[in-house]
């Protein structure tokens, strides 16, 4: 029995040695394999079926879960018969695999049928990030889904919580991709209006019982669009991680009865600040505290709304479920309604009270080395209507840049450089251009390596009378310090002097509201080619970027699967 | 005065002579441009507003219209925004240039967005031809034309006429290419149903009255849908050229109280005979004479039906417009109805009744070298739903063959060649078959050079009791002999006796009669890699097809603009 015991002891240690040894393993930087299939199919995310983009089937794809410093490896197999494909880490710096950044015509060749193209990068940095499809209006067609990247076990987050949980927000439209494209690109402009319904992680409510609808695409009993519930039990507290992939609306969400507490943005710590309801544009991602702390005999509602364009798109509801009640029975209660979409006091305010956690302030240089003022104006050129900077709407080129500019192929894109400022002392930002024509380029901004880059985003009104449409801005490879936010024209010697320098949050997606201005601030120190651009959807389809190289001549050979179309494209035979 | 008349005179040999060169000229091969810019638009050919594929705008696209022995140029540059391309000249034989023939996966990788890719090809043949995408359900996105090649000036044809006329048939679906695609890709199967409207010269009528419409989709009173209108001189012969390029049906064409005469098949000349409605199958064209013999005080209707499937499509009408009566004046009677779409007997008659004209036989070899049986089956293939050639389903692949093999990348496609034939003994056509299940392949039939090879093409029962469907069959790169049709199995010892050496017509397209067999012979002389399939559009999609290579080590180097894909992408750097 002794001797039993001892050798039940020595195998005791040893199954303790592996596992501490797969413990060990387990917190290391490892490698995290997904294969993605990406088909067409039938879907009623909103209890309307269309036809949608998928991942091995589902939309919002599956969500990417890592530790900091994992290196991430998607085979994505483009089963779509004769549309392409290309994906976007967003959130995801691409330190050192700038070509994994998967924007069509900056940093790779689009992805043809039948290929499997491997993406293949670290996730530096723990936090909430996104994906998304970055060719054409393919996100919209239902190419979207979450990263998530935990802290290392020995790091203490500024925050506790019982359990995490991801709420993504879309909006949503019936008509293709297709068709919204070609109105975008016709004579007269055909747009595609308001999105039918908002979803909350894939799911939606359009009214079925309208009587324009056909018999069959339309049912309100369709699992796939029931409710999202959030099934919480009493007094814990949850950590929910909201991003919007919204095509075009700006965003409100809120939990009935409930406050928020915003603790992190774009995968920074945020100085915690309370709200009732959390404002979100294209591309931002928040985490915020709930604490399941009011009356647990019943459910609560979360909503979320179109704020800063008139809505005409119903809110969505999902359902807070305090176990053990039932999680379909609806709340007691009317849904609250959301703020008001026109309260851009309120929604400035947001974008105000966000700061780095005391904690985690990554420390900012005291000044810029470049100052790039980027007006944002709608156009028009030959008649289409146009997304302008600067007067320059980008135009994507035929051969990516990233390619174009490793290979010295300068008749690739447009070597003129655009502008870093516009005529702000005679622009009126309040009205309609006199001269609403613009110009079109593929010109790109050559920032200078490790330089410390300034941008002023200005708004104006558009081509009508009394409209200033608020635009997500996103930067590819780099967060950006937020420097502040103003109302109206943007004063250098004034405003500047207001920026933020002692504890600026760092993001990659900022707003810039109507008839306002944003200013950040950005290390160019990411050797690569990276898109900034308005993460509505269709303004950068309609030009609404532009695009910063930087340190390019230090990158070493560029992998041969991101080449093949343009000037890559038949160079040489088998 | 004299000396003034002898300048004249001189100068006057001169301009005789500049004419008489520019007149030869004229006669003699050239080379043809065209610039064709392939996008989305909103259209409305039967009233019924949707997106579809156009060319310069237009669906049908531009006739190509040249003199035989010319070089066709296309340069077709892809303006869709995600999807490729790939555009088949139909009935053109590719002497010399396969690389032209337009088949993606089989003779070229696809046109990227972006991209212009340049046709060129030699007319070599007079006589009516076609053009249409070749790559997904393209086609029936509206990507489709006719091409007419004229004689040299001294060549008689056989008949004559005043006046040279084009009706293209076409049946016409609401739901995007993708929808049926991803239906015909799903389990469960996704079938589309029949068309809702049949086109004639791209003009349908579709009910816009019906009360599931959504407001502004469907404008009855729209210009582009207005009928057809064939305007004719009392007295006057009409050469019509009509094609079909139906993605589903079989078709019938008649003008109310006019005969007309069979004269041109494929581009063949045929033993004149008189019919009241003609037959078309998909991809198939034809010439026939209409006289303007009847009370001209009136119009009249010309209407195109289904026939061979229980048609759920309304008729399309035309007006033949006796000039000088109003064009838009309607017909005072009834339109007919067309033929049974059940009367398998009369479409047999017609085509037993295509005989070549007797000035024009193209001599066939007396016997073949190698015969080919296929039968031609609906199966289940891992539940999906297929269409299979000798039990095997073709899966194109991801290098197009023509590269492969001419590389010699033999792990490009399955090695293993398909079966010459089946277990005709033991299979029972007349009934589903008692294991529906099939295999998959990109395997290839490899004819020696030169050689003459008999087809066999026998029908059978679909998955459906009592049902067998016609499959109208395109050979690529040739034309064959038209040995003959028959009901039932083919029995080689009996049937084959009767095959039609005489004065068989040449074609590139020919109907398998619904549980019969049809009989071909061709000369296997063009190098390159030729299709062999269904011009059923979904039918082809699931795998209804053969490939047949002849000749590959003749053929030069490759152009490089057809690489780009599967195993010829990124294999070097620029």
């Amino acid at each position: 029995m002794a001797e039993f015991l001892k050798n039940t002891g020595n195998l005791w240690v040893l199954f303790c040695l592996f596992i501490a040894l797969a413990c060990a393993s387990k917190v290391e930087a490892r490698f995290r394999h997904y294969k993605w299939d990406v088909t067409y199919q039938y879907k009623s995310p909103d209890c309307f079926k269309k036809l949608i983009i998928s991942i091995n089937g589902e939309s919002p794809g599956p969500t990417i879960i890592a530790d900091q410093g994992d290196t991430i490896v998607v085979e994505l197999k483009n089963s779509l018969v004769t549309e392409n494909l290309a994906v976007h880490w967003h959130g995801i710096r691409q330190i050192g695999s700038p070509w994994s950044d998967g924007t069509e015509a900056v940093t790779q060749c689009p992805i043809l049928p039948g290929d499997t193209f491997i993406y293949k990068f670290v996730v530096d940095r723990a936090g909430t990030f996104l994906y998304h499809a970055h060719y054409g209006l393919q996100k919209e067609a239902g190419l979207y889904g979450f990263i998530i990247v935990a802290n290392p076990p020995n790091f203490t987050e500024p925050f506790t919580y019982d359990y995490d949980q991801r709420i993504i927000l879309n909006d949503w439209y019936h008509k293709s991709a297709y068709e919204q494209g070609t109105g975008l690109s016709s004579i007269p402009f055909g747009w595609v209006g308001e999105p039918q319904s908002l979803l909350i992680n894939g799911r939606g409510k359009f009214n079925c019982s309208l009587p324009s609808l056909k018999t069959g695409v339309c049912n309100a009993s369709n699992p796939e669009c029931s409710p999202y519930v959030l099934a919480v039990i009493p007094g814990r507290t949850y950590r929910l991680r909201i991003g919007s992939l919204a095509s075009l609306s700006s965003l409100s969400f809120e939990i009935e009865g409930h406050n928020l507490t915003v603790v992190e943005a774009d995968g920074h710590y945020v100085e915690p600040f309370v709200v009732k309801n959390i404002y979100l544009y294209s591309g931002e991602t928040y985490s915020v505290l709930l604490k399941a702390n009011q009356d647990s005999s019943r459910n609560y509602w979360a909503i979320t709304n179109v704020v800063s364009r008139k809505p005409s798109t119903p809110n969505a509801l999902a359902i807070l479920n305090y176990i053990p009640n039932d999680a379909q029975t609806l709340p007691p209660t009317v849904p609250p309604t959301g703020p008001l979409w026109n309260d851009t006091t309120a929604r400035l305010a947001q974008s105000l009270a966000i700061k780095a956690h005391g904690g985690h302030i990554i420390p900012i240089p005291a000044k810029a080395d470049r100052t790039i003022v980027l007006l944002n104006t709608q156009n028009k050129l030959n008649g289409y209507t146009k997304w302008a900077i600067n007067n320059v709407s980008l135009t994507l080129p035929h051969t990516p840049y990233l390619i174009a500019l490793k290979y010295n192929l300068k008749h690739a894109f447009d070597q003129t450089i655009p502008p870093d400022n516009y005529d702000s002392e005679n622009y009126d930002i309040f009205n309609v251009a006199k001269n609403v024509n613009t110009t079109s380029s593929s010109g790109i901004y050559r920032l200078k390596f490790n330089s410390t880059v300034d941008v002023i985003l200005q708004n104006a009104n558009t081509m009508n009378a009394n409209d200033s449409e608020t635009h997500p801005w996103h930067l590819h490879g780099h967060d950006f310090w937020v420097l502040g936010f103003g109302t109206g024209k943007f004063n250098v010697s004034e405003d500047s002097k207001k920026f933020n320098l002692v504890n600026p949050i760092t993001k990659n997606t900022v707003p810039l509201h109507n008839y306002g201005w944003t200013a950040v601030r950005f290390h160019a120190n990411n050797p690569g080619v990276w898109l900034f651009h308005c993460h509505v959807e269709s303004h950068f389809f309609l030009g609404m970027s532009v695009v910063f190289e930087e340190g390019i001549e230090k990158l070493g050979e560029l992998p041969s699967t991101i080449l093949g179309c343009g000037e890559t494209r038949n160079h040489h035979r088998p």
